[in-house]
């Protein structure tokens, strides 16, 4: 274990974080919040520690190995949360240091999930805090320093590799950095459009940034209570909605749009069964809720049912009805929804979409080869058949993310908060999603957790981002010799 | 597909469903309850059917595939339950089909989930016959003809694959009819030393072979609605804690053990992580009913934590206590056992023991794996190590039957029974458990909900008993293609 190419990127990192909270420090300056004392602290903190690691650790071998790859990303991700907790703890508009880490956790990997009772009584800075800490999550903080800083490390791919989601293994072009640059430049494209329409909805300039950045990072953090229900506007609705499907999607075939490949688009199995998931499951509410006589109109069905639908798909979680009162079996194909998340490569969480898919189609021809047992069956995606090593890894993977369900179940239960709240709690959390169903639905929020349980909570938020691994990885005590 | 061989075996599974209604008969006329006119009409009619299709199919190739092994046993299964479910429909003792239906399946699959409120008001031939077609299905019917009749066919260990639990490849001799006759006697006798404990207990005869019928095919019909606790006696509810342990483990280690071939039992992984399991359990258990302060003593916290860890692990669910009013945590944990199962081989169901631990091993391989890429690294199971295909055979399983789960979870919710109760629900029937949490709680019973949801339940348990592969291959068009 290379620890000193790992602290210097975690020096980086803390910078890259310092440099973040400046806008943040601009609101709370424009609204007189009374905030930006803690701002000026923070960022001295944070910029002090990340100068101190970068120039102490300058000089090193600089080859880093999937192994440093995916610890620096796991320690980078934690230490961006706990410093990024200062902000809103020194202010005092989160009392409790745990809270304000649980809160900036939900930020950072873009999970969205509140603890507090009200966002609208948090000072105009923090609210910009936590809602542009869900645009940095969303693409990956260290996807970001590559793109500005040149790297001189060999085996940097093993950062973008921790730290995308999904197991995307396509490079936009074969260099590291210009892939890091031109996803950024996909993604501040996306974001400033959604900006500029949600401004054409009559929302002022902060509410539609931070709106943009919960939607580009598929966070769902809002500044109302009521989140995207406060507006009471059709247009403001259908165009976050698109959005947010605009963001579940893997940001590289904008690139290709662009470049006009086309084909990569067409061949591309993934995104054409995400599609198919959100049209069937929207068909699939909309039934339902009108079988219960939910809603008064069909039109209102429809437009609650496709709203929530791509908001639980992208793992954004924003709401207009409390759908934690809809019928069972809405709630069920909402938290499978949750479980599926959105395609690799997107800013969306979940298990992703590729995934899903393989694991199915692998299930299908396990089931086809007992009946036939001497024909050669194969797993096509992107119609290019799948090895079997790569299939394997997708098994196991899921394994591991049901063992970790239910270690976290086994800890949160200990609150005896019910079965239904514990569990989809942990899956709302390890799908960055946010809220759950029962005591932890979408207009309630985490504060009756006990200390462990935010705690843990914490964590699976950062497993979910991460997918698993990085974050697993720590707790192997071979993972810690030197090299 | 050759249906010839098929439907001959479906008919002597039918003479064989015939025959083992007699004893039912028997105590129908011995208690004078009104119901053996039901069993003599039922006996003819399927002594009938069976005679039929025996004599009709008597002669073909007589080769079996493991596609026919899958379809018979599917097939078998379906019919024994449909018709076994003509005595208590036609005494009107149950005067529901679809229940009277449930009733059975929920009989031959041991899993022993009840539709009727009470069952002390039931006929005492229709408590003797739930009872015994627990017996009958714990080692498998099919298994039980091939004991008593000399196979002629060729490859009819296809059906043994195919009936018996959990993917225990080992045979106990070379011949399969020897194996199966051996399998029996070691049932038989641990059924009639359990019966011989019971009446020690000062159990009534027709209650000792009742609830060693249950014990020994792992179900759980009790012929009280208090089940166990009915009888308020530590001797009784320490005997049956340790019978469903026996029962619990591959029944072929006991023929090692008399053969005095201990070896083969030190090398059993299973059973080595399956004690583990239940004594992990326990503990914790013990712990959370004890931090919960439920019951008064620590003896009596103990004795509950050890009946009902054995009686959900071994998937039969006797109860001495509404453990549904436990706490969360105890919950989670009783949940996590019924998943799991007892050992492949043995009368439980589940997932089954080694199917977990091939799964943990597996994923634990995998992290090792990115640690160090270079390092070999392979999972042993009894001492030997197990090839790439078995492991993805196994998670493939394990991922079939997450899809079977969702699926089933989804149809049922059409109920609003609520997530908890329609989830455990699943999950009790699939794991041939019974009662799950909530609605279905220990002290509840499946009566509120639907026809549709009836049916699917009812699935679900022949499909957990023969471990989802013959059901799922009946709705594959291509297994019904002529050979």
């Amino acid at each position: 274990m290379n620890f000193r190419i790992v602290l210097l990127i975690l020096g980086r990192i803390l910078i890259l974080a310092a440099v973040s909270m400046a806008p943040s420090l601009f609101v709370s300056l424009l609204y007189h919040d009374g905030t930006h004392m803690a701002f000026v602290i923070s960022m001295a903190v944070v910029l002090g520690s990340g100068l101190i690691l970068t120039v102490f650790f300058k000089k090193n071998e600089r080859t880093m190995r999937p192994r440093e790859g995916f610890i620096a990303v796991a320690l980078c991700w934690m230490a961006i949360s706990l410093f990024g907790a200062l902000p809103p703890y020194i202010s005092g508009a989160i009392p409790n240091y745990v809270d304000a880490l649980f809160e900036m956790v939900a930020g950072f990997t873009t999970t969205g999930a509140a603890v507090l009772p009200s966002v609208e009584s948090l000072p105009e800075g923090i609210v910009f805090w936590r809602a542009f800490s869900q645009w940095l999550g969303g693409m990956g903080v260290l996807i970001l320093t590559l793109a500005i800083v040149p790297a001189g490390e060999r085996g940097v791919y093993n950062l973008v590799r921790a730290e995308s989601t999904g197991p995307s293994s396509e490079r936009l072009v074969p260099r590291v950095r210009q892939s890091a640059i031109i996803l950024y430049a996909i993604y501040i494209s996306l974001t400033l459009l959604q900006t500029v329409m949600l401004l054409f909805g009559k929302m002022s300039l902060y509410d539609a940034l931070i709106h943009a950045f919960s939607t580009a990072g598929t966070g769902g953090f809002s500044s109302y209570d009521k989140s995207i229900g406060a507006f009471n506007s059709s247009y403001i609705e259908y165009t976050v909605g698109v959005f947010m499907l605009l963001f579940s999607v893997n940001l590289g075939l904008y690139y290709a749009a662009v470049t006009r490949e086309f084909s990569r688009i067409r061949k591309n199995t993934e995104i054409k069964v995400f599609l198919g998931i959100v049209i069937v499951s929207i068909a699939l509410i909309a039934a339902d809720l009108t079988r219960n006589n939910v809603y008064l109109s069909f039109s209102e069905t429809l437009r609650h049912s496709f709203f929530h639908t791509v908001s639980l798909s992208s793992s954004t979680a924003f709401f207009m009805v409390d759908y934690n009162l809809w019928p069972n079996f809405s709630k069920i194909v909402l938290l499978c929804l949750m479980m599926i998340g959105g395609c690799a490569g997107s800013t969306a969480s979940g298990l992703k979409v590729i995934r899903v898919t393989t694991l199915c189609k692998s299930a299908a021809r396990e089931v086809k080869r007992i009946i036939h047992p001497r024909a050669v069956s194969v797993v096509h995606i992107n119609k290019e058949s799948v090895q079997d090593k790569a299939l394997t890894s997708v098994q196991q993977f899921f394994v591991i993310y049901v063992l970790v369900v239910i270690a976290a179940t086994l800890v949160v239960s200990l609150d005896n908060m019910g079965l239904e709240t514990t569990f989809t709690g942990v899956i709302a959390m390890l799908s960055n999603i946010g809220p759950g169903f029962g005591i932890v639905g979408p207009t309630a929020n985490y504060s009756g957790f006990s200390l462990l349980s935010k705690l843990v909570f914490s964590l699976c938020m950062i497993i979910g981002r991460l997918e698993i691994l990085p974050i697993l990885m720590l707790i192997f005590p071979s993972t810690w010799k030197r090299a």
